[in-house]
């Protein structure tokens, strides 16, 4: 078992990172930080348990500590949930102490020798990790894209040996992306918010390092263009996107690309079953039914339409976050990065 | 004073057609119809007034007709907020029969001699009433676009000066576009549907009608294409659009093209102020928040983007269905067809 | 293993029903019935499958069955999740089949010889059971009560050792007590409707039979009143009451009865851990964070204060029907009645 | 006209105050104080207006004078919005300073001297201005009671002939109750909240104050009880309340009550035509359809029944706040006190 920890365990992200490793089979969890007021109280006495899955009591003895490198002598990997501002430095910092770090925090995304990975979308983008040890540090940092970039990936995963250049993506992001206390209930009932700050930047930018190529010691970006509008809905959990692309190929072909989808890679413990789940019904995916697919971790996908166009949905918090980041964790240690 | 009717007078359409009605300069509402089940009765009595305006009152004791063209005698000029299924049948009759029928039901939008109008934009497709006549009907038929097309359709009306080939449209469709019964609560709480029936195919004919050139005695449909992706959201009023064109003026231009916008016609009792108001704020335009605007007959646009790209958002059962009908009659009567 | 079917197995608590008997470790899971439109089609082509786990695909091969009793030939027991209108007359051919009943309607709730039970409150009145033997009956029909009554009565049941005559209890009720079709999103978006209808009368009258006393052939009512006033809130699952009682024991005594509740039965597949689970939060429970303890059969309790008032609220499709069904005949497993 | 001002004048209740003077017959709106931070700058550039009717762009060009005494020479009236915290201070200073106060702030709520009032209720009690100005105050401070108590109170305001001496009421509260930033989404979407910090002890110790007799210099409270349970439901603007009492005259003697009702003072500009509206309608009142009823000021009861209980409905940001607060000042005004 390896002893791992959480940083920022309090907020929306780090309450699933706990849930995902309450009884995870390869990591043990035994540190969690969160702010300097919460350190050295018990986790059951500072966490305000917001998930609707219950709290894991067998880890509410867990004592915070402050987020800082020296907390973290016992673990051998973190997970990060950090915000990104206060993030970059303490990942850095903990990676150079020799402490791997998986991070759901946008701070080193793009960073040249940063692995930015979705384990069925570019696992070998974690070769930069060699880049980083070869730079003299002993940890490493490998990050996992934006909620709503993962969904999109994944739903492209499986169209990949279609050629396409252009991706158009109008997102419905739900509530529970901001955070919980991110958006005020008056901004968002009965209403659409058509802004999320750096959310299309992230998508238009982060895309192309993902399906982008390593060479040697960076990734050479992949060349298409991502245009995204995103939007937030009032939903609780659950990213709607809808897509368009410029793949020519007939419909039933792009339909059966998606049903015969298999990943590169398999038999990691927070994978799902179906990575990509095609949905033939004609109102399908939908959020509050489909989200919970594959414990969270599947992404579907429906309405596959000539243009070619598609509505592909997933949990931002599973999936498109803490879920990545434990996935990603587990693909390293299967490669021996740990 | 024209006296006016309403058929289907206690629907969701039908109930915004009373109020828009209730006070009006130039139309004297004294018909309304349902099904015969409710014929007889006052409509006090029948309607089950849902809008969050007061009920008018005044018109609470009119008596209840049928759904024919016998009981509309009385009137030069109905509404009809029929289901699309028996409008067909009744609008015809009733045009036939010297009565002005101004439609929101979709039946008779892409009838080759029925004008599919929105005031601002093709106030000339009203020729066609000449077309109608020629051929022997004493009345006429004049249809409004869906509810989404028609906020599509004003969103571009100030970028027609600049060429476009394409369009991508991803809808955010509020419930009330369903009608009151339309759809279930269990549906929508917490969710999103991707999918409404018929909606993409009405936003992809209706627009190049509409945009269409009158050409003797039919319409040429405009050169280009509009692709959709429609959704069902949880708001009670208001249609959100991402929109992406292929305009490559930049974008302080296309900007200066929504602020600068002044539709060819003007002071009809129903019309706004702002037939599109441009708002400069990042997270603008919000349903709940814009909604109301030009009480309910402003589309707001938003967001404009490099791409082009930008957000457009309307009240669909007020400038999407029954105001956008009154508007088109008050048209149709100062171009004297009444 | 006990062989067991589901009458109305499509709708919202008939769905329940076939979730939680599908790997239920007594019963075996054979027939399921629908509309006659539905009959010999299979239940997954069937179904239009809204819960938010997984469809059991082991079951989705089931062929419909008639609601019928010569559809029912190889069962045992059968669970009723059929429309009051429909299911006295069903209900009552099957038990005089030689059929057990467990039935969630309300058709024969309040029958002189008809046991309305919920285990932990009074598992004796299935005494019941043999006054219908006595009078001829095969079979046998027992009854759980209204879903609102069914959490009431369960927070009351820790109360029972002390006096009390007199409750008030407000509710604010899910919409999926109503089904999937029974309440429009325009009717309770942004909303409450502060009126279900018969709901204030089964928390009458059920309550006081529930814990009335078995006496002899008959059920004597209990000697207290409960006043309900019954609202639908906009909230998916669970059900939230704010209830009164004269009880005047020091706020102390009361949670500490509710603290240390044991109820008399135990060991049934569906019980939950606890019954009844007090929060000691003060914005607590809540329906989101809470309907889920204990697989939704647990009911939660907190903020007694003086009065003696206190809030309570359980899980309206599972505790308040399917589940509190299961686990009648559960029960009435254990005592040899089947 | 007398020049008014509004303290905290961007917030929910102080935007709802700044929309009810913008066209007021009597008070003329000429200062507006904000944080320090906004001092200076333009209303419409500090304010980010979140109501659903259009922005008074009369008013946008108020430059935000901070909140002290100083900046209030010009205004004979204010009219204050202000957290609690920081209201008793201010409050006092202006008062003392010579300045008229109407408050919604509760700070002052319980003073012996302050008038707690209800226009319709208790407009007597504006004797205790005599009482502040005989200690020496040139000003005076007036306080509107908490937007719960208000709308109790004046369903309870017809019944006051009858004989009651026991009040519980189980509210359901909007969130606009808690202000724009009050109530995260995460927190209320599908949920309830059964609690709201100190809205019960407000509702069972202003209630009785309002209902009290003024003695010479004092109120003597009123004797009955409250009992309340206060719940946060995802309702936008309207406080819907089950209210019982221990009235025990015939329902139909209730209900005359009610629709006979005639309010002791009559002709402010704020106040409805109806100040108390009964709805037959057994589902009424709720609150997306009946919150604007006299824009916003008319208190709607239905459902009453056996008990004596009913339901009822009142507008919070308007009537339960900064409508209540302007009714008292024209009050005031015709009273001779300005």
């Amino acid at each position: 078992m390896i002893n791992v920890g959480v940083l920022g365990a309090t907020g929306a992200v780090g309450q699933r990172f706990v849930q995902l490793l309450a009884e995870h089979p390869w990591f043990n969890l035994r540190t969690l930080t969160a702010s300097d007021r919460s350190a050295g109280k018990l986790y059951r006495d500072v966490v305000n348990w917001r998930l609707d899955v219950p709290f894991p009591e067998n880890l509410g003895d867990i004592r915070i500590s402050p987020t800082t490198v020296e907390s973290l002598k016992d673990v051998d990997l973190i997970f990060s949930a950090l915000p990104a501002d206060i993030a970059y430095d303490v990942e850095l910092a903990c990676a150079n102490a020799g402490i791997g770090v998986c991070s759901n925090a946008s701070s080193h995304r793009m960073g040249p020798d940063i692995p930015l990975v979705i384990p069925e979308v570019n696992p070998d983008h974690l070769g930069l990790i060699d880049v980083q040890r070869d730079s003299g540090r002993d940890g490493f940092i490998v990050t996992n894209p934006n909620c709503s970039t993962i969904v999109l990936m994944l739903s492209l995963a499986p169209l990949r040996k279609f050629i396409f250049s252009d991706v158009r993506v109008a997102t419905m992001q739900a509530i529970s992306g901001a955070g919980f206390q991110g958006v005020p209930a008056m901004g968002i009932f009965d209403n659409i918010i058509p802004y999320i700050g750096s959310e299309e930047e992230k998508m238009e930018t982060e895309s192309l390092k993902i399906m982008g190529t390593l060479d040697g010691k960076s990734v050479r970006m992949a060349p298409f263009r991502v245009s995204a509008s995103c939007h937030r809905v009032p939903v609780i959990d659950g990213h709607t996107m809808a897509v368009w692309t410029d793949i020519r190929e007939p419909v039933d072909e792009v339909k059966k690309a998606f049903r015969d989808y298999n990943p590169p890679i398999s038999d990691l413990p927070t994978q799902p079953a179906k990575s990509v789940q095609y949905l033939d019904e004609q109102d399908r995916p939908q959020p509050r039914l489909d989200r919970m697919r594959g414990n969270g971790m599947t992404v579907s996908v429906g309405r596959v339409r000539e243009g070619i166009r598609y509505v592909t949905m997933g949990h931002n918090t599973i999936r498109g976050a803490a879920g990545a980041s434990v996935m990603n964790a587990e693909l390293i240690y299967t490669r021996k990065y740990l």
